[in-house]
């Protein structure tokens, strides 16, 4: 091979992440199979990746209650997205996480992280909840287009942030903005999931990376079931015998 | 920045594609802005992006014929795919493109792919026509789903190519293989596409990446149609309002 | 199977792209096999799938010139990212084309519709150029991070849109901006892509997607080579080697 | 609207996963808010999605330990395609880990669903370990290409299954084939995740799916890290610099 490609000394890729020699693995500057295997749940260590600290147990509770509440929301676009792209790829089960999880946008995954955003620049500002509910500017995290009334997974992840002493101002300020708000408008579970991820201090441009995280294993749930139980070519089958030809 | 890199002795990057400097841009050897804005056409320039060579007219209109042939074939999964994406995260059109090649697998755009391998293995082993259709195993390239008589996209490539004279071996074995085998089946279009393609001396390895190039125009119609006249929410709420609880 | 999934009265997707029946495919509301292959080039058809009516042969000829102009550009990120992802799964090439697009965003490929969609508003808002010039604010597709003092693509372009008489109030005004700014920096060539695909008629939402189509080819392109003449694991070694563990 | 997309009595989309109405929201045939949301795990979820039951508090440990493991190995090729196209389009973070996850082919993330694929075969055709060590056949999961003598997850992950007693016949087949192979290679750490991952029953065509939600996490580290401290910008530059134009 042409190009040196051993230890060059001009140059340095610095990471705390993953490095390894010959013997051994480490992570985060811990000895992987030491100290991290079977030692470390799967959502704390993904805690620890992007916030580079280890959470405390009530940290992991939180934040594992909100991967939880993302996880899958049934036959949503990015899903049938995903069981499309495994029916026309099955060799290629990544094509189809990947499909999933690039519908991960701004229209339906994106409300946690933008109501995360929106509380951090709130606070920031110092803007209070009865000056931002009578602003009559759309609220990222208020409102559901199915859950009218009540999104069941608001209150329980509010008490959990409760219990654990991690109920800071970003759900603090959220809750404020819907008690004053005139539209009587319900808090949407995964804006409240937004919140909470700020309130542990986790970067608010990372937020949407972690309902990506979250959804990754429903996606994996969704092209399972697809793989046990196939509807996608039921669904293809539905547009392609119903399309009409319109110039 | 404490990484040094300017031109590193101990590192060598070989391309024949693009290049440039403060003054100029070169892609394949040619001046980009002088050689070939206005005088290569965009189909030209993916068959000389590939082959490393400036293709014939003749075998520009072949290649043209097979990526009109296989730019869009309507709602197809990765098409549904494809808008659903962008349903969801309309800011991201990249994402929705991606989502739709992904289906580009073994299942939906596999058969060009296929075919011309098949073939240029067979006429590497030196198999004839009836050998091959006389082994009972499966033809890449022969019978298709719907059109169970005749593909019309058959008929039309082959006489393109043989007014070109680039009517080879390939698709010869692939009309020779139709015309002894007991089953009747037609000619897919996709396959002798693939066939077609081998003729013109293209990689085989490379044969999906042209249904795949195709299939990004199509994909780019597709997104276009759904931005106008949307049909991806339709199909979303047609699933979703039609699930059913199976455990 | 349960479903009922023939032609439902209830349901209905409209579509003026591809249809097809048992012994006819029609494309744009024309037969594929008879009208299109081998007499429609495959950026005229590119075109005209997303503008939803038949270039003229000077728009081709433009059109083209864009696509060629934003093909390649050698070993940028995204070329970088599809041959790495070759590297690793060398099996599935749609997932190395498709990570290659999903660097289209808004930094690297971005300008060609920032640019036009800018034109276009400004046209909109009958801004002028010098009204614009002296805003102060950053124009996109002026000044360019390595063609510092002249992008070569640019005087070619705006040529060939004059010879086809396409050059019009996007093209205009963007020169006309260029022309009386403080700071003299050349037009980008990307950028007057933008301005070209808008004088065309095209939707400036989809003008990122021409720059990714055209992409696709530099991919398939890059992909190739990565197959003949590999570099993706000296990449992958220079970084690995120069890695530095730092909390 | 013309199409009506309310419940059709023609269609039915069967899912064992999320289904919700206005008041409640339901996962797994569960009450996501009461029954999962603080008290199901993240990774124990992502479990339950894939295998249609609740794991065992010994199968999550087993399982976590698996995908801690298999997280994130520093400077992959996924990793740096992830990190490019994160420096590419910012906007987009579903794009940089989607262009991670496609990595995940044959080549770097697949020795655990093949080693995990080899084992459930050769059980099924009862074959012995001296049988498949003799056979000189390449053996998936055994040998890896830093760690030459020991990779150091092998004996831990082997440890934890022993002590949840779910130390099975794939991990057992695995040890007796490396014991008797003439080669006397190390156990690849990634290879025994997928011994052990079928000794938990779970499908091995989804192998793969939880080498990929384990890199999700590992990716989303990656990402946050280069939004900290950048590093894809230097890889690129480090391979423009030096890029060479070769014929």
């Amino acid at each position: 091979m042409a190009t040196e490609l051993n230890s060059n000394p001009g140059l340095r890729f610095p990471t705390g992440l993953g490095t390894s020699d010959a013997d051994s693995i480490s992570l985060l500057g811990q000895d992987l199979a030491a100290d991290l295997m079977g030692k470390v749940g799967f959502g704390e260590l993904a805690f620890w990746l992007v916030a580079n600290r280890r959470p405390t147990p009530g940290e992991v509770r939180v934040f594992e209650a909100v991967l939880v509440a993302l996880a899958d929301h049934g036959f949503t676009p990015t899903a049938i997205a995903a069981r499309l792209t495994y029916l026309s790829a099955p060799d290629s089960i990544q094509g189809a996480m990947a499909a999933g999880l690039l519908g991960g946008g701004s229209r339906f995954l994106g409300v946690t992280e933008d109501c995360g955003r929106f509380l951090a620049e709130a606070l920031r500002d110092g803007r209070t909840a009865s000056d931002i509910a009578g602003s009559g500017a759309r609220i990222p995290g208020l409102g559901h287009p199915v859950h009218k009334v009540r999104d069941p997974r608001t209150p329980v992840l509010i008490t959990i942030a409760q219990e654990e002493g991690l109920y800071g101002p970003h759900l603090r300020l959220l809750e404020g903005i819907a008690a004053v708000h005139p539209k009587k408008l319900p808090l949407n579970g995964a804006g409240v999931c937004g919140a909470a991820l700020a309130d542990l201090g986790l970067p608010v441009e990372m937020l949407r990376g972690f309902a990506l995280l979250a959804r990754a294993a429903g996606l994996l749930g969704q092209i399972a079931e697809e793989h046990r139980r196939p509807i996608a070519n039921d669904v293809y089958m539905t547009v392609d015998r119903n399309a009409v030809y319109e110039p």
